[in-house]
């Protein structure tokens, strides 16, 4: 599967948000998603309307923004409309089906109503994706599923990690793929048949190592080419601690990675 | 350690949460946390007055809330000072410590202010812990690890639950306890030396036996008296689906889930 061009994969999915990610990706010649960390819906917008012309997709924790507004909401599909790309809500749901639906729905910040893809930890087992299902399939979203994590000591591993990839071929109209660390728990099955899942990878990084409550760095040519992952996710990478923002800074560090990104999947495809 | 009173094992934990509970249990007589599961304020807090006089504890999930504002904050810290109960944000953090640091603190909703207690899911390793630890421990806070869960097909069993259990004991300042269907996975550790955990057990019912999306129910004697937890946690059992709730009923079923529980811990402290 990771030898195939991501135009080529969108024939594989039929969840709208799987096939709309991959063919935005093949258009704008990006795989690269900036999760967008910051706690002011005006660093926010500006960091996002900087990497906006790089990026496939904006990552969001919507609920650390202190004033956000409907407005917020709004600006945030302008900027999406604009640059292209999807948004992912990075809400790692990991509550039972009923609870789930009410907070993919309801609440403040309506996160089904904007955000074309979120993702869910597979602990509660299948429930949650029933009850994120419900809301979520019927508007065309997409699900990732938290198969692996980059932290020290984290517990999605071995079974876990089986497991997790079980209950997404269960639910492949709404699974669309994984938040992992490589293909590697999806590579036999994947020879055997044509079913295809999309790969998203955190923790990634040039410059950094690490900080200081467990998070771990990997470049996106280990990521992309050495670990076969569609999608790298960077954020302080790319814009430091959210204070003081640099444009030019920002938009340097986000073609950086975007061109690294890319390189390594150019040269994945053409191995 | 199941068979010491709340009120004596006030003095095995150094954490203000867990000793504020603990207190409270002994001095109201109730071991019943009510989980209060609807998207209005106006039901929110109806709910709460109602069944304020028969809980140690209120659960929240203030993000299905439509109309959270901070008023709704100040109407509930003024009925757990009118009832005497604490409250408990059921947040299920589970991302790495960096952002739940964000996630406890800021955004909208600022659980780290409000709520006496939080929990989080192990599976991103210590890193939760410390990042959690760093906003919530200097303001008294305390946290529950699930260590378990109650729905089909969970993942939080075995080598999951253990590392849970481990995770906590190296945070005994913080972590107060567990989400956890039994006191099983500590027994060991509990005999050879003072450590206490709070175990609090959701899913429990007297006449429903399960939803559609996975959820499956325990009686609170079944909890309490065979399983040694301290805290039964009920919600659409007590108010059922949050629409036209029948203040009378709602308080009837408190009373009702209050009896059972309390006379579950009575005969297993007794035993």
């Amino acid at each position: 599967m990771s030898r195939l061009s991501y135009g080529h994969r969108v024939e594989l999915h039929s969840n709208s948000a799987a096939k709309a990610l991959l063919s935005l990706m093949e258009r704008k010649k990006t795989n690269l998603c900036v999760s967008v960390d910051v706690t002011s819906k005006a660093s926010f917008l500006t960091i996002i309307d900087a990497v906006g012309p790089d990026v496939c997709l904006v990552k969001t924790h919507i609920d650390i923004i202190e004033d956000f507004d409907q407005d917020l909401i709004t600006k945030l599909q302008e900027l999406s409309a604009k640059h292209d790309f999807l948004i992912f809500e990075d809400r790692k749901f990991a509550d039972i089906g009923n609870t789930v639906a009410l907070q993919y729905s309801q609440g403040v910040h309506k996160i089904a109503s904007w955000a074309h893809i979120t993702n869910a930890h597979p602990v509660p087992g299948p429930g949650i994706i029933a009850g994120l299902g419900s809301v979520g399939h019927p508007l065309g979203r997409g699900l990732l599923l938290l198969s692996e994590m980059s932290t020290k000591g984290n517990l999605a591993t071995g079974l876990y990690t089986e497991s997790a990839v079980e209950m997404a071929r269960q639910n492949r109209d709404f699974v669309i793929g994984f938040i992992a660390m490589s293909r590697d728990s999806l590579h036999q099955k994947e020879k055997d048949d044509s079913e295809d899942f999309l790969i998203l990878t955190p923790g990634v990084g040039l410059d950094t190592y690490g900080d200081t409550m467990g998070q771990q760095y990997k470049t996106p040519y280990e990521v992309v080419f050495n670990r076969g992952c569609d999608v790298i996710i960077v954020g302080r990478g790319i814009y430091g601690d959210g204070k003081n923002i640099d444009i030019s800074s920002v938009q340097t560090q986000a073609k950086r990675f975007r061109q690294e990104g890319w390189n390594a999947y150019l040269k994945r495809i053409d191995g």
